[in-house]
């Protein structure tokens, strides 16, 4: 065999027209990627000083919704973050003074706690439970939608010490902001753009591209597609596309929420499985309240393993240097059996 | 005393329109944000299996440029990254196909070696090096500045492993890339539009303000102003900026740079000895070559010490959630006595 040296590429995002080094010269492979967790072994089931765990409630802020398990205890509940980056009372007011913008931290700030399991994280759980706590997202999303301070809503999970994760209890977490930021206000732009020049969505149209070339794709199911994004900013990025156009997740149908809970849960069973339980934040992109309904915008699931360190040309000039193709890296986790971890999730239920 | 709870407070950054969380009821106090660095202790003034240690020169690339320290030996010297994230050779070429955009990493990869004392960091180090390594910086960016294909140049420094450095020999690193970023840009046109709606570079009328008002102020020198930003992503993020309206690093005055010396390392003083010698990243951001006259944009330095993690609410809104104000984080950093430092550097003098 001759070693064959490879020219870096650069690849852009279509979705945010930002270019992405892909440094295949210091290429790794996908198994080099396993990073050393900081912190801890095996965790146990139960915590005493654990706000989340049950028998621990009071600990934490009062309720907000539950959702009960077979045995008629809670599965899933919501609880308001007790350090809140938002406060739930008052009405967002604008502060104009020349070129300075304030506004009041008026928001909703909420805290889902995934299984009353300490031990236990999502690529573990029976996918009945993942659905469990899909629902719960979907039903916090329709209702906090309806809070007319609210104008957007990021749901997302911070999972490891390196993810930003401060408490190990399996939670994810909701924030309703009283803006709309300017990185999802550029996304929608684009996305407009695209649709006003070619009369379609560029999700819908990329996802057509992938299943057609299929070296992304990690797996597919009836409603649901998983990729390795063409311009990858890190490695093992991983996207969760519903093939129906659907601007908004709040409009996502009882049977693709089925399905999306075995998909997410196989998507990160064959990111613990293959590179040995990385921390990683997963978030769920989806268009804000106000323009639910459009044809341009289409909502996504990504999954961000964090397994690499932003540094300085990264934060000063907004492109990434990523050192794993996402061919190869979606090659890696095709090949990863993502079955066995469902039977292993038996040993951890809560006794 | 009473203890007031504070709401928390949305600011806008107004040259990138991007609201940040600050989230003062979860405040901590500037000395809480000491963070245990990672690795080890003080470091020895030579390692045997350094590339950057003088006598190695053979284990990097050949040089590209030195500059020579009152010994005639190398103070400063320039090689090509050894792992270039871009190649040195060939022409960009674009690729399209539908709306997937390539090219091939075509570009300048440079390190700057800043001094030939592995034991030793900016902070540490006496005037006349700081600026002996600003003055390389300011040599290649205009002779990579006259490479047709360089679009746009980032000058950056890593300094610690939560910062993404690799090598703990102090050096800093250029890259030249075939395009300017769409970061970049659209920064760029914030500040046109600003330009196009007031006829003022809203940067000169920023520093204006902030001198007026004070509260924000670290330092200020004949030609620089040293602020914590209004709307700050991250705590002690800590920006330089000349007085002087220009747009692009490559035309600043010999008088400037060597003012910049000194204010860039009593800068990096305060912060290694008021936050324990953090992690921090430092960029210089410019306007690209083709732009370089115009009078809407400003250079600027901006130092971003990595004292906090960014979590899923970040990379999927691109809104910071900040706990300690800006206001807070220029008067500890004011309170720094930074002179001292320069004493303890002569016991971290080569030998």
């Amino acid at each position: 065999m001759i070693s064959c040296r490879h020219v870096p590429e650069l690849r852009q995002n279509r979705f945010t027209k930002e270019w992405v080094i892909m440094a295949t010269e210091r290429a790794k492979r996908p198994e080099e990627m396993r990073v050393k967790r900081e912190g801890h072994g095996p965790l146990p089931h139960y915590v005493a000083t654990c706000p989340f765990c049950p028998g621990n409630e009071r600990l934490a802020p009062p309720e907000v919704v539950r959702f009960s398990g077979p045995d008629n205890h809670w599965a899933v509940r919501v609880v308001p973050n007790k350090f809140a980056a938002l406060s739930r009372e008052g009405e967002p007011e604008w502060k104009i003074e020349r070129s300075r913008r304030r506004i009041n931290g008026v928001g909703i700030h909420d805290v889902i706690v995934e299984t009353p399991d300490h031990a236990l994280t999502t690529a573990l759980l029976p996918q009945e439970a993942v659905k469990t706590i899909l629902e719960c997202y979907l039903q916090r999303f329709r209702a906090v939608s309806q809070d007319a301070r609210v104008a957007h809503i990021t749901i997302f999970k911070n999972h490891g010490v390196s993810a930003g994760t401060s408490l190990e209890h399996p939670h994810s977490q909701m924030i309703g902001t009283p803006v709309i930021s300017s990185q999802v206000r550029q996304r929608l732009y684009e996305a407009l753009r695209h649709f006003d020049e070619f009369g379609e969505c560029m999700f819908c149209c990329m996802i057509e591209e992938e299943l057609a070339e299929s070296e992304r794709l990690v797996l597919t199911s009836e409603h649901f597609v998983v990729i390795e994004p063409f311009a990858s900013a890190t490695p093992f990025a991983t996207y969760i596309y519903p093939r129906r156009h659907l601007a908004s997740f709040g409009d996502v149908s009882e049977a693709e929420l089925a399905d999306l809970a075995g998909v997410l849960r196989t998507t990160l069973a064959k990111l613990y499985a293959g590179l040995d339980n990385p921390d990683f934040n997963y978030v769920i992109r989806t268009a804000p309240a106000e323009v639910a309904g459009v044809k341009y915008y289409h909502w996504y699931l990504s999954v961000i393993p964090r397994l690499t360190r932003v540094a300085g040309f990264e934060l000063g000039s907004g492109m990434f240097i990523n050192t794993v193709l996402p061919e190869q890296a979606a090659s890696f986790l095709r090949s990863i059996e993502a079955g066995q971890l469902s039977v292993a999730a038996a040993d951890h239920q809560p006794h």
